[in-house]
């Protein structure tokens, strides 16, 4: 496999395997998982996220099997991401194959083969010498990407915001770029400005939690910013999305995360006891170049 | 003193006592400095910065007396800063008073008054209930700021970007309020946007390194990003000046620091080789609503 973060959370027989994402990059450890509880522990915990919450949540429900119940609680837990849908769709899968299993096994499998196609859909968009700038971690699509435009001629060499306060850009993205040897420089979230405004950087691209069919975005904290700083400095910003649904992004609810987790990854913990930590943010459309769906769709 | 930053320097017959901001805020010692080699190594190592390192040039010149020699190796050692211009006024008084030490001991002197009267120049052009987004930090001038509001009838809360990479918002700036009992919180820098667009912030402080007579700065790596950003949300955004220059801010030399710096202050120090870390940024005249002037000009 490209990078375990393709694929961060595995079923074998009646035990979820979820690679503990706070550990990354020193271990590549395992939690394991047995039901419901231990599953709203390691997602509250940050253990994973982003395409590992949805691997998460449908193993959840092969071994729990109340979906609604499952969706509620991880709803609660990390409020921003759409568990809902996942539900739904789960449930329709379920219907025709009879077997939560095979039907969670089926929809998984259905995912890669889609992300690879949305990989392959925007490197026809970029610059085929790209130069991107990124935010927090796309569990390995940057990779896909990256062979996709190694395909058709193209080539790539990547800017990793570090992603305060969890540095998922540092321990995340840079790792799984640097050892698949594919080029990559870290820069603080403060700098950039200066890589956009020097031409360094000739791309954005960002992943989303949420989208809506506005073409307005939730995704990690820091990613409005950079649009901004694309949109002033006319640097193309492109988003990989899943479906989007018809909701009103503004009111969505953004996760406020605890704010011991600032300082979580310095030296000193618990430095100090203000500070603010919104985990997510939105971006407006008018900032967003194009969305690339995981059905396949440019917009 | 309100703030061990407001004279983070001193000079005690003929040692240098430096603050270790390196250290702040968990321990507040002073390294001890006795010729222009221990000089150039606690500016080179970052112990110092800001104001600090205008004391310290100013009281390196009354230990050594070779103003141009001092000038030359601390302009190498920090590029940015115009140590040229302290030796031109530091030999202008030298040649009215004939002691390095009391021409030394005037212009510092001087040097407070003007920071304060800078604080209420600011602090007279705020809003009355100031809400005020900060980068890195400003050696005790928001204090100044803060009591110079209050003497007005009007109030401040503050706002600190971390400040990555070396958290001199978190280190220094949160704790020079927070002990000085003035309403601070902290934030990671990418979180800015959302505190703007919420208008939970009204304006945004910073200070420069240098500046010219178009009204360009050159400042701590993100300010650049802070700007523009306030641009677009119609927040103004106020810098603390020295002397303006008649220089091509363009062309100045940028600060490149070591990219091992980049992980200083994380739990896990040099986790990877290849980072970028440009330790200042240029913002146009056209981003700043006004610039307070150490010698009581606002532009």
């Amino acid at each position: 496999m490209l990078s375990p973060l393709c694929f961060p959370v595995r079923l074998k027989e009646d035990t979820i395997f979820v690679l503990d994402e706070t550990k990354l990059p020193f271990k590549e450890t395992y939690i394991e998982v047995r039901n419901l509880d231990d599953s709203l522990e390691v997602l509250g915990r940050m253990k994973t996220r982003a395409f590992g919450q949805v691997l998460l949540f449908f193993y959840t429900c092969v071994l729990n099997q109340n979906i609604e119940e499952i969706a509620s609680a991880f709803k609660k837990t990390r409020p921003t991401f759409d568990f809902f849908s996942l539900a739904e769709i789960l449930k329709d899968t379920y219907e025709e194959t009879g077997s939560l299993r095979e039907a969670a096994n089926f929809m998984i499998e259905g995912f890669e083969k889609k992300r690879k196609n949305r990989a392959e859909n925007l490197a026809r968009l970029l610059p085929l010498q790209a130069n991107i700038l990124t935010i927090c971690n796309l569990n390995g699509e940057l990779i896909y990407l990256y062979e996709a435009l190694k395909e058709i001629g193209g080539n790539a060499c990547f800017f990793a915001c570090e992603t305060r306060p969890y540095l998922q850009g540092t321990r995340l993205t840079f790792w799984e770029l640097n050892r698949a040897n594919i080029p990559v420089r870290l820069l603080c979230d403060n700098q950039a400005a200066i890589l956009m405004k020097e031409k360094i950087v000739n791309c954005v691209i960002a992943g989303s939690d949420r989208s809506n069919k506005n073409g307005d975005i939730i995704n990690k904290i820091g990613t409005y910013s950079l649009a901004i700083l694309a949109h002033y400095f006319h640097i193309p910003f492109y988003v990989l999305i899943q479906h989007p649904k018809d909701i009103d992004i503004q009111e969505m609810k953004i996760e406020e995360r605890p704010e011991k987790e600032v300082f979580l990854w310095l030296k000193e913990r618990n430095l100090w006891p203000k500070a603010i930590y919104p985990a997510f943010d939105i971006t407006p459309a008018k900032f967003i170049s194009n969305r690339i769906d995981i059905s396949g769709e440019i917009a």
